[in-house]
């Protein structure tokens, strides 16, 4: 063990998708920790789509990263050194260490995880981050009633095969969306869902509708594009849809072509007693709780499976989230930074 | 008094903007109340912006209007003959008695007011369905709170002018959006609005968030197209955005022409975390007592004022409605179509 840091940094702002280019790994000193702080070394690197939105140099959610710092990123990282009470050499913790390899933390947004409970990876997916997003955006603001149709995009992915599985764990028709028949058949056939439509499909909007033929009560939107429009005009009077994301819009340089649907949507949204409603997973870490004893136990009870799409090393971060915003994974994409 | 019932039905169904050709005025002659039933005069007929909507052939609240059929509408009436055990001659009714000078009613949604309480034409507009459509729609959806800034077009309007008054009761900043200087001058001048902005204006946008400096946390739309967009960029975190009309499209004929607007829409509210929720009014049917009492006091206590505008005779309806598409009116629009 040297003493050195691999970080990935941000060189550019993107422009559009980014590119390979917009990243810039290099090497720097291992950070010393300091009174009350602890010394971590990266297991897992979690890539997800919000990333794209702190690249940018607007606030979305939360600070754009500056030029020349760390990408932010989910992280299992186990204490290497520790001046902090509450953690010790060997802990394993989940956290926001970003793209780097070591990182001095004081505990802040760090939790501990029992090693034993299951792969290390999994606290960024489906009992992570985006597991809890699913968990949390469909029960509270989805609110599914046994009977009901769900539909989500991203179906094979982090969030969208939660949101799938705990509406049928709530009785509700699943319908999800994937890119290619290959993560279809894994949503119907691992995943459980009563069906899942093809976007890439020239006759996806048809599809989708035959596969609702009692229409769509809940949408879980975490796409956007020419999925949402599809999805409007199906949607049941008193249907609800958290809205949790726009990947497909991520990129956007410019305004999208017209025809304008938003007089559309808003007609529908009337007609129809819609609700829309934005949210993110942080507006209920009150619930976290909650969240990792139902999902935690269905997980155990094969009641909620996942998959991981795993990439080896660091430096594959970069083309990582390049091809997770263009839909090239499939199943949660980590990357294994270090053995434990 | 002849036995004559002049009616005006749906000739035929309007592509775009509704012409005086697709109204046709006809006299039939006057039903008979049968048992249970009572026959009723109309006196003030309501003119209001959903109407355009009943007149297609699609159901969007409602079922439509047959062609042939009477123009539906919200009425003021007064009973001239009873079978019916709870109304007796003389009794004053609001209803929905469409247009027409008679009509035999078993008592379904109608409702008799006191004619002491007040001009009869009210219980059309500020103490009718279109001051609870504001009062509902802007307490259980919009939710605001001393302090928050509340936007509403249509701001002289029977909708609009009610919106932004109660806003100001509850401590609010009331911006209005209104067609013209003389309208805006009123809502500002005689309705007590904070600041009321032309929607006609070249930078009209500009000047609304002028007028929001400190952005808009409760957005009641009732107009969509360009007022929309400008209001969207302005929205605060955690806004609320009712949804109880979209005047400025009802006579579209085609898809508005891009760019297209939703994505920009859905991204803000998934950042900062918008509700938008469509209603109508008899969703809130339970809370007509709530609504007589608190808006009955603040019309009498001089706290919310209103303006009419009156059309004299059944006749006018047609260009009334018309004209109300186009935002000519001044105030809630009502037809005098007989004396008590």
């Amino acid at each position: 063990m040297n003493d050195g840091n691999r970080q990935v940094v941000l060189a550019a702002r993107p422009v559009g998708a980014p590119k390979l280019g917009d990243f810039h790994l290099q090497e720097t000193r291992r950070p010393e920790p300091g009174t009350g702080e602890m010394l971590i070394r990266t297991l897992w690197l979690s890539l997800d789509p919000y990333m794209r939105g702190r690249m940018n140099a607007q606030k979305s959610y939360a600070e754009p990263i500056p030029i020349g710092g760390v990408i932010e990123g989910g992280t299992v990282s186990v204490v290497e050194a520790s001046n902090h009470g509450d953690y010790a050499v060997g802990d394993i913790i989940v956290g926001r260490a970003g793209w780097q390899e070591w990182a001095v933390s004081a505990g802040t947004g760090m939790r501990k995880i029992n090693p034993n409970a299951g792969p290390l990876s999994a606290s960024l997916g489906v009992l992570g981050m985006p597991g809890m997003t699913a968990y949390t955006g469909l029960l509270n603001i989805g609110q599914p009633k046994a009977g009901e149709t769900v539909v989500v995009a991203g179906a094979s992915g982090a969030v969208g095969s939660v949101v799938g599985q705990i509406a049928r764990i709530k009785g509700c028709r699943a319908v999800g969306v994937a890119g290619g028949a290959e993560k279809c058949t894994f949503t119907t056939g691992e995943l459980g869902f009563d069906a899942c439509i093809d976007h890439r499909a020239p006759d996806f909007a048809n599809q989708l509708g035959a596969a609702c033929p009692d229409g769509i009560d809940v949408y879980f939107e975490n796409v956007g594009g020419p999925v949402l429009e599809a999805v409007f005009p199906l949607m049941n009077m008193w249907g609800r849809m958290p809205v949790c994301g726009m990947i497909s819009h991520y990129n956007d340089t410019a305004p999208s072509p017209g025809p304008n649907m938003l007089p559309k949507a808003m007609m529908l949204i009337l007609t129809r007693r819609l609700i829309l409603r934005g949210f993110i997973v942080r507006d209920y870490t009150s619930q976290l709780d909650d969240f990792l004893r139902d999902v935690g136990g269905w997980v155990r009870e094969g009641r909620i499976r996942y998959r991981e799409d795993v990439l080896d090393g660091l430096d594959k971060a970069p083309e990582g989230l390049i091809g997770l915003l263009q839909g090239n994974n499939f199943g949660k994409l980590v990357v294994k930074v270090a053995e434990l």
